[in-house]
């Protein structure tokens, strides 16, 4: 996991500790934790994203997929959507809302925005982490992403990696 | 498999028989089998999502999930996703392009135009076989669809989480 870097394959934006700890875990454990960013609000996604605020200068950052909670401190997951899918250097990155809510203005707004897919966080640890699992390999092994992400990739040397949860 | 209804959970858009029958196959044997509508070109896939053409006075479809392969008779791949995306009582349904193809503009083209995930397919029996396990878990099982088509299911329950790891 890396947090100064901007060359993350997954950019997970999370603010419960837990359901980090949890997700870097499975992450870890399919060979897909190494390459992880953690925002822990949305405003720090949306200056990962763009290269603003404490990102100034650094090149922005283009993972293969966004993890996105929608109920997130400073900015609020469907802003943080909203921005993504609006911008045409961001609008093609694929972004998972991965939430606790069922609730339908939440799933039918999130569609509305150009979302790839939403997926309600199992209750039960197992099926959470099953689920964690399968959309880690799904994102970053079975689809295609963006071309142009993974031209910027590519010629990006990465730094080495922190792991932000020390 | 339903050929005359509209109530499928997936729909499939190829018109290459072999791969039809492997898909078929595999969704069968993960139960994911009884409900999905195969399109063998693109302008039946048109008529089938917008109840026009062979499907006039059927309601609708409303898929869980599209797969659309690109190089299809009649009407290209590329301009059914166009049709699908630009269309307000379309556009929130999950496609994902399952095609030979690995050329940039495709990818480019695909996700400018709103596709939700890009697969290209695997040369090799086995993994072609695994990729479609896959992404058939995740788009009927892991995915939460669009509200107005789960509404158009009437009260589906999503199923229990299976273990594909065994």
């Amino acid at each position: 996991m890396n947090s100064g870097t901007t060359g993350a394959e997954i950019l997970l934006v999370e603010d419960n500790p837990n359901d980090v700890e949890l997700i870097l875990h499975v992450f870890q454990w399919c060979n897909l934790g190494d390459k992880i960013h953690v925002a822990w609000n949305g405003e720090e996604a949306i200056d990962y994203l763009f290269g603003t605020g404490p990102y100034e200068g650094k090149s922005a950052g283009r993972p293969k997929v966004i993890l996105l909670d929608l109920k997130l401190p400073k900015v609020d997951g469907l802003e943080v959507l909203r921005k993504i899918k609006k911008d045409p250097s961001t609008h093609s990155i694929p972004v998972v809302v991965f939430t606790s809510s069922r609730e339908e203005r939440d799933i039918v707004e999130s569609y509305a925005l150009g979302v790839n897919s939403y997926i309600v966080k199992p209750v039960q640890f197992d099926q959470f982490a099953n689920v964690i699992r399968d959309l880690g390999l799904y994102w970053q092994v079975i689809n295609q992403p963006p071309v142009e992400n993974n031209k910027t990739k590519s010629n990006n040397s990465q730094p080495p990696m922190e792991n932000k949860q020390g």
